[in-house]
């Protein structure tokens, strides 16, 4: 088990590598789209827009810089709340996710917004690049603490991949709708995410298990994430549904959903505890439930009331999952699960498929207004309400067998002994790959230093 | 004074009886508004609109995104100047406002959206409760450290009510012009949480005297809420303007006022030292009473050397007030004003009612323009800028008034002795209600133990 | 070297001096632009606009707002890296940066927005106010810890107007196109910076060096400084430039280049460190040279693979800049830059003003259409882009050249001794101006107190 973490010459060149790749694969496929470019004037007076408002970019930008400060503050903080291990936290999701957006734009495109040998990209494209790289910040909160940078770079590498081969099949195929996405983002990224640390069982962790928990301020760091990805989360519902009302109503439902699922959360976190005290943890996760789980129904005519019940059964049952359900994963199926996705973005996302394929095939033009509902789902032809039901529900289960059969492929190769992975008594420490600053330095692999908490705030 | 603050049973019943209540009046009353319904489009083919842009929701969400940080990181950072009670500061924040949205959708709707049975929402709704809750958020500041959270719970239930009912009076009833809310919001959630935590008075809080300062990374943790605050202020101020000109003039007036207040407190802080340093409290506090004093008039021509000279004149009253009032009302009018609300939110949330009042008796066609005049005032009749003035000065002491007795009554309510409220020796104590990580535990109520400040960074 | 380092009147009366002195000045000539002023209903009924959003403030404000978190929580964040000095980081920062908007409003407005006696502002007004602090904040970061808040000040007032003249020359004289800054705001603002703390060069700051770095929660500080910073340098990029493609491409640019420059910082970071650890430093600062380094061309026909060049190359060099050149430059050219400046604004600025000049210089109608060429940079009459190249590489010279003499200049000013300057074993000590909490006061000129290291976190 004595791996050798020492990354000198492997993450560098796997750095430069990836980089060089994309730089080549850019120069070859991307160039920007006609509201990017400057020959956009020609179609402005061509086309008659009354106004440079009419740019796709004035409807998006405010919406993907939310989700931009969701994926790299939200997502980064969220991790910091272990004691030794917020320089990684923070730090590698930054890496993985700079690397995993440009890998998006590739993929995506080619998939979605490939033209006569190009890929067009404009503010959407930016948007669902990280909305990609958000799956793989899901399944990194499995493996924390557990991994070298080598292995999220890889694990991205595939995970980006993967992840818009399925989002392919949903929307492209199925015609799934999945704005918020309850199942091509979450599900998909936390069952992924699951697969591999199941893959990657470490049966000594208990080695590292004094660091496995938080202190004082890690906790607080963890909020800011916490919070960000909270108030953010009507932006990352709304950002890449239709103009106008679709955006409107999916920022409304997504705002009321994660408002009830706080005080349910909160409920059984207190009802949980022997003393009734509350535990951040469940602070820190349980109240972003609700936003996982209106992504898909958000942008439909869930109401209000729909949003509120959603988030109210959320807050529940990630709140119950983490206090039964991932300890039962880890001593049962050897699921160990570091910031418990599971209950997070697993439960979640299903139910939030399941609701979006309910609310889907509910869809009437009374509710909708006859254009309205056309509008809103494209229904042409014999395509009902009902039709678009099935499909929707299909979408959970080829999301989770994307995932399953993807994470353990996956896992097989960072299982691999020579990606630089820490030795399990050495997990959730930063010193092993980060130069840490003297107050913290030199702990690593001497957990039972006895001097080591006094300096520990 | 031992009272049971082992919330187990009655905090997740409480969460879930109002939690369970606000499911069942969402599905009765609330429904979306036009712009958010799907039946838009086809108001939009009908009404002509050139384009989706004319959607109510382009006008307002980046505005409402920067309002909702404000109350969520905003005012939970900025209590978390305390050494140990970040937790209870950014969680219970986060509690009170999550529930008081749902309950201000509510409350708001029946006053100013309520037609046919229904209350239609959109995101001006979402705004307005956000700001709803940012008044309850201002009382929080004067009882931080010595409440429960079931109190702070059943304060907000009666503070939105209240904030509700003073609010139809001040802009239905006398049509009052508060967009950035002065008297709405600051005077009125200021001096309702004085009074609370007046009634509320505890003769031994001195017992947890030592826990009621700062440590050096919590100082920086409230800078983290002090500087959105005070960034995104001018979105607060022209959340809900007029389109167009006056949210642009809101924006800038208290962009300048700000900028002017930061100058007058630091000078202030540095005056007040008797070596001249600076203190940490002034400059998280002091430096946003120049955005609470353009509340009224930022959206009038109140110019921008005028909004320099409300920032200055604030910064400087603040800072006084923080050195000498506070001690003040706490010595001798057994005011234990936690947070200093009365220098932030209330000197100058009155001062912002007066300047408002000013500023829109002096209101004239040549300044205005003609049409500009009945546009940013709606006069009609024989309404002139007079009696606007008259009517904005009304404003303020009704709002003082509802606050007052409101605050006695809702104090007298939280004064009972079974909402699970800390002992003056527990105050100011994460580890009553929180499960609080190793290197802080064991901690409350042992404040002489002497090996505690070692601990702490 | 024994300064008088108590500041009680010599603060508050240059804040109070400068305050006033901007207050009377606004009050001359400060008004809102059309945009702005209530009698924009009327140009709007007179121009036929076919909607308020056609209103400037909606196609900049949701920039300028993430420009405004750059400046005061970016920068303030981002220099609290050292473990007693982020009260002064964050304070510092926040004090010149209100000073320095309000004077740049007035500066940069008698230079470009000045008509009749009046100085118009409007929203872009407020954007480039906040361009023309950052340079400021940029120098602020060579000479952290170093000076007191008197000489930043002074600092801000001089590098403000400098700053605006530079401005006037490229943009307004020689027609140079620069709408992220490389020029204007990073190279005059490193190099300007570099030249202050060139002449203020303590030769014993030695005696402080203890103190000169940071500890592990101080780090997670500055990350979050990083990460704003980086995710909202699209928005700062493209925040004033054309409306509708142009700011469209810009975001685009930005986002390419500063996600590529992440990838090559991290493997530098790693190849230069004998065990392939990671340094914070290089994570926090490196990262965003690929912003800074499209500033000029972002809004250029630059393309997506072109964006990810430059970033490639700035991630390099700059890494190797914090490796290599800070220490050669202070130990052989005497210059002492606390952040590391030189290699995140001074390097990468020329980097950026150079891709500048190639890209205007290759720009031909074949790539942007014939319409879209006058259009992007207003091409008439003789003007050529090999004409608009040349003018741009002009612009580099020009900008260094200010930077130089007006560093010298102000250099000279600060170095007189009566500015309340801290002495050189009190350097990067908080307590020197800030009342600072118990556990981390009495420490300033204390600095071999063995007792101190086990309370830092």
């Amino acid at each position: 088990m004595a791996w050798n973490t020492n990354l000198r010459w492997r993450l560098p060149v796997t750095c430069l590598l990836l980089q060089v790749a994309l730089v080549v694969l850019f120069g070859v496929f991307v160039r920007y789209d006609a509201d990017a470019d400057a020959h956009w004037i020609d179609d402005r007076l061509s086309q008659n827009m009354s106004s440079d408002m009419d740019n796709e970019f004035y409807y998006r930008y405010p919406s993907f810089q939310d989700v931009h400060v969701m994926i790299f503050v939200g997502f980064g903080f969220l991790m910091t709340f272990l004691q030794r291990y917020g320089f990684s936290a923070v730090g590698f999701n930054f890496l993985l996710a700079a690397f995993g957006i440009q890998w998006a734009l590739l993929m995506q495109g080619w998939f979605h917004h490939y033209d006569q040998g190009y890929i067009f990209i404009g503010v959407e494209n930016l948007i669902n690049a990280d909305f990609c790289v958000g799956s793989v910040c899901v399944a990194f909160g499995a493996v924390l603490g557990k991994v070298s940078p080598i292995q999220l770079l890889i694990m991205t590498l595939f995970q980006v991949t993967l992840f818009s081969v399925n989002e392919f099949i949903l929307l492209s195929l199925l015609e799934v709708k999945d704005a918020g996405g309850s199942m091509t983002i979450h599900t998909f990224g936390a069952y992924f995410g699951l697969t591999v640390t199941w893959i990657l069982y470490r049966p000594n962790l208990h080695q590292s298990k004094e660091r496995q928990s938080s202190v004082y301020h890690s906790d607080l760091f963890a909020m800011i994430g916490t919070l960000f990805l909270w108030m953010y989360w009507p932006s990352f519902n709304s950002a890449v549904s239709n103009h106008g009302d679709a955006q409107h109503r999916a920022a409304i439902n997504t705002y009321c959903s994660l408002a009830a699922c706080v005080l349910t959360s909160v409920a059984l976190s207190s009802a949980l505890h022997k003393k009734g005290k509350l535990d951040m943890v469940h602070i820190q996760n349980a109240t972003l439930a609700g936003g996982v789980a209106v992504g898909t129904a958000a942008e439909m005519m869930l109401m209000p009331y729909g949003s509120l019940i959603v988030g109210f059964i959320c807050g529940i049952i990630s709140t119950l999952g983490f206090v039964y359900l991932t300890p039962f994963l880890e001593s049962r199926l050897r699921i160990q699960d570091t910031c418990g996705i599971h209950n997070l973005h697993g439960i979640p996302g299903i139910i939030g498929g399941i609701v979006g394929a309910v609310t889907a095939a509910c869809a009437n033009s009374a509710v909708y207004g006859k254009e309205g509902l056309v509008h809103a789902f494209g229904f042409k032809g014999s395509w009902t309400s009902s039709t678009q039901g099935k499909f929707q529900a299909a979408g959970i289960f080829i999301s989770l067998a994307m995932a399953l059969v993807g994470g353990s492929i996956v896992g097989m190769i960072l299982k691999l002994p020579f990606w630089g992975q820490p030795s399990d008594e050495n997990c959730f420490e930063d010193a092993v790959y980060w130069e840490v600053p003297e107050d913290q330095k030199n702990t690593a692999s001497r957990p039972e230093d006895p001097t080591l908490n006094p300096l520990e705030p």
